[in-house]
């Protein structure tokens, strides 16, 4: 199963080599126990100690050289079709292994962009660059950036079927929370109810335990990008969470908001109402304008004005980044021309791409307001694979 | 407990700027959750988005300039004394903080040789580059690598004690799997019971789940660096188990060999003892060879020598290595002198230094024997911490 994903992601690489016209893509790691390039699960399925490297060919070849302590294990995993092993150094094997490609660009794994794409420590750099030294290869090296942005962005019928999966494992947890939500209960008594919920039902968390999830209640909270805390739920409090489950190997990334009625209330308030329309009309101005072609910082921007013009403050982040294998996944990214985002926002919207939309907003004295909703790009504009959240859910 | 240990190990870095004369201590990261720098753990406690810069000073000072919607996170988990945070880019505070600090030299985290101190990707470097582009600081920049090994290398009293448990955990998993080896058993059966253990004591795995434990059975087994496979333990099996837990945050790393006598067999046969007497007297030469200031090589060659020199193979990996948070530790390795461990094995060994000492040889139509045992560096020689295997265990 393991093997077949890693296989199909191969052949769809051949494929983006082939369009892009780069003749190999090596992966270069080592000691990956200890730092592990994003790619190493998707293309290789094991880890690698001494320097090692993984090369896909645009003809479909695939060859592993590697330490040869390693070489039982890389055949037994079976994924690569060629496995090279040496004892002293990985020098003679590289250079004879490209010598025969005698590629006219070789993609290797660093950007400036995306971390997805960038699994190649600085140390293993000078080291390939040694090893390189003196040949015309040098010469010919390209970022993976924009190989690992399609690969892993482009997602199959399968890859969407899992999507689907953890989107919906996910939101039937939220509806949970809803029946545990109450004045009293503190933002890590919730996340624990939420972990409880995750284990019992053998799943994995989306991302890192610490933030998910993260749990958010009042106009106090921290509002993203924290752990929870003992902050205890009261009345008049807008709270918010932020949650995936990994599901077959595929995350989901969503956000809900709650408000807890006050003591004599029977309807949210309206400045309540407002911020929460606000984020709802944002989203959906967002989602009609998405389609293939278009740039990422166009989509971030309909949404941020829309939030601005009615008076709230911009969010402090991009919009939307995708979601996949792991929580944020692929290369363009649903994000204003800062500096911090690099060329992300600049590279065009493709079909099949998976993209969370997620903006937020501070409504004074209550919380954050924020909804977080997946849609898939289709031929000429996007669709849902999560039911959106229409109303403000309403605790009594 | 944990923002304890990392700001013992802040204070201690700066002891170590002060003995290196260094400054200023840069780690420079993104994205952890994709990718994250292995020091992360023992000098921030928590993860980063965006370009973050975690800097310390030989005067014991802590910046962390991070992405603002980190902030409160960063403030809760507590770790630097300064927090400056950044909406659209790193470059400006990073700019400021370097410039009030003025060092001599920057410490940075990549390395050739270690992979520990090697966590900067390279599109971080190219980043940290632009953003020192036209400054003084460009020149003055240093690998973190000699920090990192003092810092990971030099244990404190609370470490070793920490290790000593993990050892003895993991001794008393050893005991049980002698109870549990019997023929007709897989490599993978022996791994589940080894693993529900772990479970059930609710202790970590030492390193990845793929191979620990590691468990080899017989001539055709892999030996070493691959999982457990479907092949059944027989009678005249040589069985060797490569395992650690993890316990309080600290790892160990041992390795055991058993002997599953023939029908009719009353004792093990001359060349399995030889074998594994080889193994165990190797490893006595070595320890009584350890002492600071040796460089790690020799001990390496003193293993080495003897196994060759009683007519087996060289093994092909270096005798030993460091341990600590992570099974693979600190900076010198006693391994040879081979390319692939660069300066490693020239780096000269010091007090506190735990390694592990792990020789291992073929045993022609038996199987593999190899003992692993851990020694921690006294002011003039080593103890060991594990209780050593003493003669070979017995299955009946």
């Amino acid at each position: 199963m393991l093997k077949e994903m890693i296989l199909e992601k191969q052949k769809q690489a051949a494929e983006i080599l082939h369009e892009k016209d780069i003749d190999m893509w090596l992966t270069f790691v080592r000691e990956t126990g200890n730092i592990k390039d994003p790619m190493m699960d998707m293309l290789v399925g094991t880890g690698a100690t001494w320097h090692s490297a993984f090369i896909i060919t645009k003809d479909g070849d695939t060859t592993a050289i590697i330490g040869s302590l390693e070489e039982p294990n890389m055949k037994d995993v079976g994924t690569f079709k060629n496995i090279i092993s040496y004892l002293k150094s990985v020098k003679e094997d590289l250079l004879k292994v490209i010598k025969e490609i005698n590629p006219n660009k070789i993609a290797i794994n660093f950007s400036r962009n995306s971390s997805l794409a960038d699994g190649m420590t600085h140390g293993c750099y000078l080291e390939l660059m040694e090893i390189l030294n003196g040949t015309e290869y040098k010469d010919c090296l390209v970022s993976s950036e924009e190989i690992v942005a399609a690969l892993r962005g482009r997602k199959s019928d399968s890859e969407i079927i899992k999507m689907k999966k953890a989107i919906k494992e996910t939101l039937a947890i939220f509806d949970q929370v809803t029946g545990y939500l109450k004045p009293g209960v503190s933002e890590k008594d919730v996340a624990d109810f939420v972990k409880n919920i995750v284990n019992e039902k053998g799943f994995e968390l989306a991302w890192d335990e610490e933030h998910c999830p993260a749990v958010f209640s009042g106009p106090d909270t921290a509002g993203a990008h924290a752990g929870p805390t003992e902050r205890k739920v009261e009345r008049g409090h807008v709270i918010n969470m932020d949650f995936g489950v990994k599901v077959d190997g595929y995350c989901a990334d969503l956000q809900r908001t709650w408000y807890v009625l006050k003591d004599g209330e029977t309807e949210v308030p309206a400045e309540v109402m407002k911020g929460f329309n606000v984020i709802k009309d944002s989203i959906q101005m967002a989602a009609d304008a998405i389609k293939p072609g278009k740039q990422a910082f166009e989509i971030d921007k309909i949404a941020r004005d829309h939030i601005t013009s009615n008076g709230y403050p911009e969010y402090p982040h991009g919009l939307g980044h995708q979601v996949g294998r792991v929580a944020h996944d692929g290369g363009a990214l649903l994000a204003p021309e800062w500096d911090r985002y690099g060329n992300l926002p600049y590279m065009k919207l493709e079909e099949n791409q998976v993209f969370t939309i997620e903006p937020r907003l501070p409504i004074e004295g209550y919380g954050i307001a924020t909804i977080e909703e997946e849609v898939v790009i289709t031929k000429d504009g996007c669709e849902y694979i999560s039911e959106p959240q229409k109303e403000i859910y309403i605790i009594k």
